[in-house]
């Protein structure tokens, strides 16, 4: 059946799977020491223009936050991030099993606020017993977020005004980067400065590490790292091995992403979905199905009455969300570097 | 630069790219919930011979032990490992990193025996103070082995039992396991029983739980856990969603083993790898290089003098084990399902 | 300087010290297994009402909620707690450090309640990702709260109906139980059974574990456990071992607790307290200085303007609590078993 | 019964409880911010003989050894420790519950010696794969050692000139330390320098930190850790919160190390435990009971024929340490600051 639940429910961008086929015998190192993982690693620095950056791989989304956050933080940190954020709720308590907590901060449609993180930064130093609290000693956000909403270059800068001011180093979770990308790339160019959408070097520029993420957005498997200014922690290859990260086939990912960074795949792979996306909205309207959150990327919220879900939900998949009320739910659509306008109108008889 | 360093040095059997390929476009579930998964895990119980066995699939070999040995034991447990076992020594402290102790035991090449667990349970037993020392809570073995040796049918047996009477799980970790089905495979039919090699049915009914090694023996990733009677520990996927273990794409492990367990291809890679082992072992007994351990699998020992073996290095990759005296190293050659008698032509013109 | 900034400011009932001082020079077995232990727990489940009740004993309270949630926790499992829970804010993250989220709930004045209990738990498995969640496996509540209030038997009844229903431990912390206990003590008896606090009986009846604090309560250190229905963890002793938990003269909590509870010492401890309190709110009305939270129990909250609160604090010592406004904080003074009438009369000659 | 089976079985020296009388109604903050506590630091720096050392007070051995080799060591370490070690065996697998691996070396009557600290770190940086491996973070020794023996200055400066030359900070466990100083005491004073038992300014001077043991040597609770050169930890307070190691009422402890360290009451302590000890000797040498190891402190092992071991323990209590031979068993006898010469003669009836 036709579905539209998620961004992975396909395989791979054939151009990666070619080159899995056309490079598979030959013979390289493994866990990392392979040509292609070099080769991609440099592709990344250069799309992100900034020479002192460093490219680690991993698996996936959850077990680079897991990464990530437990090899940033002292043992007596925890790291703030909104309440709806991905570390917050559906990954399992990836992070309190390194011994860390996650500091909660409100939100509005996913995303966090520069005052928000410094009011709870500032309230925890007043505190007279902040020795015996657990110290915010990360900031994370993703982008896009789970609402599918954005950072505005103007949004980031300001967070990362904070973070720098209190010493924090912000990470960017970009598991569907490429979606938020794209975005920047299809904005209307005479957007004011602030309003616009980060690129990959503002990202870098305004960040302490982030992800470029493969799986959501054209891979079968893996999540590229980027750390801004050689602040890769110590002994990083040792702590992906410890944590059960470390791929004997390195290869696998680093052909993933060399490609993807080879005739800005990555970027086409990105902009394919934001059409289909763009295709799929006007859909939306055309029904006049109400949307919950229209969003700049692939991932579109609408309401939709109980009855009528569980009809359409005979015929085509989508995710649920979360109830609306009593008699409504609200239902995720995503397109992705898969979608083909003639999903899209299979989707319309449907409807 | 030719290599015989290790069996994961290439990419995948082609069969799998191919299934990889043509499967590329369907839309599946994520998180293991796709056709494929499902179909693997249904021939590999099969091919296990037990109905209610249940299969599980993860990424890698460390992250395999990591999450079984970590689910099975309760808190105030350790597990029973020989000095050279992989847990004890080669993976950064996975084991340790989830809170257990590894307890070891001597071995000789690789293997453990009954008379030596069953000593260190009844000691620990018999220790006045052995609610202050961790609890023996399962026994780990390799098998092959990390020396590419083999335990017997009778060997076997002997630990299960020993594991049985303490009410302690039996885990054998099979990243080679391939190489050492094979191994029973070769075997003299007229060998007896107690010397015979275990196949898959008398693994899956002499452990608690085993696992059977993709990434080694042709697959680009991947591990098949086998539960042997129904004892999966409960929750498994959401701990191995907060070990940050579970992937998006499951889709890419159960392809591959669906792949891996179609018309004997697994059992077929293994056979080729220890025919070409066979042929090593020919060519190296011709040439009068001495064997420090020659072995039934698909990895041979051998001692080099250390100006030959710098030489050879030139020319030829392959692992360096252990140092053997001032003058002598022991290196390791591995052939696997990738290796080609051209591989070994070449090879021989080397030595 | 005279202080009420808490109730652990002098060191123990001298019936303590001199029980300490009689038994000196007694020979008896470390880590728990003397008879002051032995007769402590014996009195204990004595004065619970409960034969199947179990008693262990540790040093601190942090330390006491670490292990119990701990040791009943599924390592996939965390625990619902008020976000103004002590294990939620001021415990340093000593939850996480074992693994284990703390899944926040609304609360009034500290208390939490069965309706916001239910809703959590059934909102959770409802959720259709909830295997990629958190799951609740235990609640916890404080007994005084933080903020010195108390839960009625008819609250404390449904809260238990919910948490039998979902299977959900129970976990009460009474750090300050001594002052709990004597409140209910205190109560008017024609108060309706519904409106009454527990007594010893009732919350042993209406629980899972909770803890006899000692602490705060006239000993220099020890918490009780109470498992009430021979609950206890398996392998407790070595688990406590494990956290670094387990005292070596184990005397030392076991005669402090014995003690306590000879001749109703830890009820006439909590009662001596309240009697206190009543004085000290009796002499903050007479001041006319606005409460911001009256309660039943030893720590009473009080708004003061921040001039006089920091020429007061040059006087007298109390304790910080949370900014009211901008110019207003509230700080808590608090009674204890070792409060004199003659220092009630030094404060009011400071106020 | 009377009982030699360990240095813990009586209550507190007695100057210790009279000063816990004394001081009890003095009003103190908690967490140890009380001036008991700044002044028994101050006077161990004093005899340490090093201003820039650092104190601080937890109350128990394992969870000192859990807490200083948490702090020191980065996540992916381990720490270097006999195979007798007491965190090795003893502790419940304390250290791996924080997740580091401890990394066994050889010992010889429970110490370890330079040369195969040196070996075993050379080693591990000579492995291709070390990346793999667990990195040796820490060096561990106990001293007096779990089979009452010294070290030696001369072993001790050649054990942190290894430490040093590795980066690898040096960790004494001083459970027994007073023992183990009174033994220096009493050193005939013509020994030749390397073979003198170190002193506390020595010790201060050959180690990154050690703590002064108190359970063990007089006191009811505590250890007092001695970071050397202003190396404590960072946030250590919060790490030790976070352990569930801080206690509220820190005056505890700190009065116990006030008192110790005034008029050399801990001197004295392991000195009087010194002289039992040499008459204890006598005593089992005229009995013509054979030594297992006969040591300068204040644990005596002797061989015991299991028969005449049986009936004496009907009489008069000692440790069980381990199997002699199928006939015999090595059994310990311990005196302490509380031992009398009454006791020996007792014990002497009773041979």
């Amino acid at each position: 059946m036709l579905t539209f639940e998620s961004d992975y429910t396909e395989g791979a961008l054939e151009q990666i799977l070619e080159r899995l086929v056309s490079t598979n015998r030959q013979q390289v190192s493994g866990y990392g020491a392979d040509p292609f993982t070099t080769s991609a690693a440099e592709k990344i620095k250069e799309a992100c223009g900034v020479s002192e950056a460093q490219v680690s791989f991993l698996a996936g989304g959850t077990q680079t936050n897991q990464l990530v956050i437990d090899t940033f933080l002292q043992p007596w940190e925890g790291v703030v991030a909104a309440t709806t954020g991905h570390v917050s709720i559906h990954e399992a308590g990836a992070i309190e099993y390194t011994g860390h907590k996650v500091l909660n901060i409100p939100q509005k449609d996913g995303k966090v606020c520069a005052q928000d993180i410094e009011r709870f930064v500032s309230d925890f130093f007043a505190d007279d017993t902040h020795e015996h609290m657990v110290h915010p000693g990360m900031v994370y956000i993703t982008h896009p977020t789970e609402y599918g909403t954005l950072y505005t270059r103007g949004e980031l800068r300001s967070i990362y005004e904070v973070c720098r001011r209190y010493d924090l180093p912000l990470f960017l979770d970009g598991a569907r980067l490429g979606y938020g990308l794209a975005a920047a790339d299809l904005q209307d160019p005479s957007t004011p400065e602030e309003q616009r959408y980060p690129d990959l070097t503002f990202i870098t520029r305004h960040t302490d590490v982030f992800y470029i993420g493969g799986t959501k957005v054209g891979a079968l498997i893996g999540e590229a790292i980027v750390f801004t200014h050689s602040n890769r922690p110590s002994h990083f290859l040792t702590q992906v091995k410890q944590h059960g990260a470390l791929l004997a086939k390195g290869r696998l990912v680093g052909i993933s992403f060399d490609t993807l960074f080879t005739d800005d795949l990555y970027r086409k792979a990105g902009r394919h979905a934001l059409e289909m996306a763009q295709q799929l909205r006007d859909l939306l309207h055309r029904k006049s199905i109400p949307f919950f959150l229209e969003t700049p990327t692939n991932q579109q919220f609408v309401i939709l009455e109980n009855g009528a879900m569980k009809e359409l939900s005979q015929k085509v998949g989508f995710g649920f969300w979360e109830k609306y009320d009593d008699t409504h739910t609200v239902v995720r659509f995503a397109t992705s570097w898969a979608t083909t306008p003639q999903m899209l109108l299979e989707l319309e008889a449907c409807l």
